[in-house]
């Protein structure tokens, strides 16, 4: 197989936007092929990671962007896993190029919801749930995380304190990122005093519904080679499934497909989680952060609480999360979120993160599942 | 590489069904998991290749269609590609068993839209096409497809009666096909006194809106061999893009999609398209078979609806195309459609297709594109 790297990303700003989906799709991809040091008519395939086209009109996204990019000969599709869908659709064009059919593919991801209203977009998120099950009968995501939540802190003698930590964190961090959705400075008590929406998680515990996208152009490391690019190498891809509801789950304070991706990225990238910089993960919610950290086998089980009462998730910590802000401070467009965290770590392993660089980075991982993680991708990359 | 082949196919009757997008795909998978002789556990991957799971409130299909296979743990995603997602769910799954990840992989295509009504498919559909200027403004896909006919037959003294000979040829196949949507013998007459839809098109030039699943297990040839499985080797994989929009094509008689799509699957094969015994390709309205049939090599451009008129592509001719009734008689529920052609190959190829086999096939091809042709992607198929 061939050996896989980033060679350029690309990302609008996150948030609630003007622009159409195509037009945010293009326009990050545009940066992408911009920053790799290519034309685009070196790309020879492209996945599109989108959720709700049908939201914004515009299913078939692949032609629609390439024709805008003035490659309407290149082929691409679709991938949709729900919120899951940018870090699987990276997953298939690594496979892509790994096995050899092409040498440059472009994975964009994009999503344009915010338009449709709370109440739409609500809607729309809970066709992501098992919907018999679970949004059918009016079960909506804060709702299942605040299931976990309660079942965690009960666990683990956590507190809404402890939850709260975690926004307070991320929103730090996304105060130095220009491109973050919500770039607001939180406390504690902020969080606390929010509006309940399905408690224990208030308002400033959920991650915002965002516009966006976010683009990276992946090569065989040959190609990235012979032409002299800087490039960031994919050392590691797993994927993992869960039951589709939490009420088929063990124990719902962990999640399988986590752990399942997690072991399969890490055996095949040769490492442990010990040596890992930083990492982006799935924060839809803050307790969803706290359990991705002890499934990706960063901190013992139950222990990845007491990890963020220390600080050491924290920027200038031991093991920065989420130092773009995540989905709660950066936003969560949702196809565009797992390809976002790509963007961040090829910024960050080229030294070009600006106020927000961890220093000496040469490891990093992201994480990404959909719903409440019945799919999920992992991914680790090596600064060469 | 590794050699790929399909190993197990199976599908619902397709038409106006009235169980849900998830029961559909999952009856289907058990039918394509029992042809193959293996457990469900044995499934190591899924594509799932779906377009308006919103229509039924439920997308992020995979984990919900796994979950009722009893193998959550089996990581899967959902292919998006207009009309021609199936045949690119399962091009991705051929990359997927061909780069040695995986060896047993489901690929399932499923579409309930028929509960929506018409006037909202209508809609739906509209999506899939450039929707800021085709759709949005008005222009349907009847509309495009109309335009593309006028275009043809000016430029290759075409009639309407032509056209029509391909409704008539489908409808017969569709008769031997106890799955079809819509069994019922039609004349010249009746095409040509059907009601207008989008003139020179009437309403029986037009394939149907269809529910419906199809199902198909690829595997490694060595997977097959080493288990001693029944199967068909996949010879040939070929992905092709055009414009998204009519208006940007420099001529609407041919498909540039289907021309690359074709060249790159023949090149793979090895063949030629005269080695062809049969091919399953993309009717969705009756001009769509002649410009396919001319596009992937079978026939000289402009001399497709000669061979319509010859009968060479009935059933008994010297290329039967769509056997099984195509999208205009065996109905066309749209993220099916591609993989239900594969079945088709499968159980012709292996001489099991009843009261319609084509005698003696060694090799087929099946042709499945979305939109006005925008995305495509062919396979070519040999019994060993």
């Amino acid at each position: 197989m061939n050996k896989v790297c980033v060679i350029g990303a690309g990302s609008t700003r996150y948030g609630k936007l003007s622009e159409g989906v195509v037009e945010l799709a293009v326009n990050a991809s545009r940066e992408a092929i911009k920053s790799a040091g290519i034309e685009a008519r070196d790309v020879q395939y492209a996945f599109i990671s989108n959720v709700f086209g049908v939201a914004d009109r515009q299913v078939h996204l692949a032609p629609v962007i390439m024709s805008d990019l003035g490659i309407a000969n290149v082929p691409g599709l679709t991938v949709e896993s729900a919120c899951g869908s940018g870090s699987i659709a990276f997953r298939e064009a690594y496979a892509n190029v790994a096995a050899g059919f092409y040498d440059v593919v472009l994975v964009v991801g994009v999503e344009k919801v915010t338009h449709t209203g709370t109440a739409r977009s609500t809607t729309l998120f809970s066709y992501c749930s098992d919907f018999f099950y679970e949004g059918g009968n009016g079960v909506s995501f804060p709702g299942l995380f605040a299931s976990m939540a309660r079942a965690y802190m009960h666990k683990y003698d956590a507190s809404e304190e402890d939850l709260a930590l975690v926004a307070v964190k991320n929103h730090e961090h996304g105060l130095l990122n220009p491109k973050a959705h919500i770039r607001k400075r939180i406390t504690v008590g902020d969080v606390l005093e929010s509006p309940p929406v399905a408690s224990p998680l208030k308002l400033l515990d959920c991650c915002p519904f965002s516009d966006g996208a976010s683009a990276v152009i992946l090569a065989s490391e040959e190609y990235a080679k012979s032409h002299h690019l800087e490039y960031v190498e994919v050392i590691g891809s797993g994927r993992g499934a869960s039951p589709a509801t939490l009420q088929d789950r063990e124990d719902i304070t962990t999640i399988p497909s986590t752990r399942a991706a997690a072991q399969q990225a890490f055996k095949q990238a040769k490492i442990e989680p010990k040596d890992v910089d930083f990492a982006e993960v799935h924060d839809c919610f803050t307790i969803a952060e706290i359990v991705d950290i002890e499934d990706l086998g960063f901190f013992p089980k139950g222990k990845g609480v007491e990890a963020v009462r220390q600080g050491i998730t924290k920027l200038g910590g031991d093991l920065p999360i989420n130092p773009s802000g995540g989905l709660k401070s950066k936003g969560h467009p949702i196809g565009a979120t797992g390809v976002g965290q790509v963007v961040e770590v090829y910024e960050q392993l080229l030294g070009r993160a600006g106020e927000r660089q961890v220093k000496g980075a040469e490891i990093a991982l992201t994480h990404n599942f959909g719903a409440t993680g019945a799919s999920c991708a992992v991914h680790i990359f090596r600064r060469p």
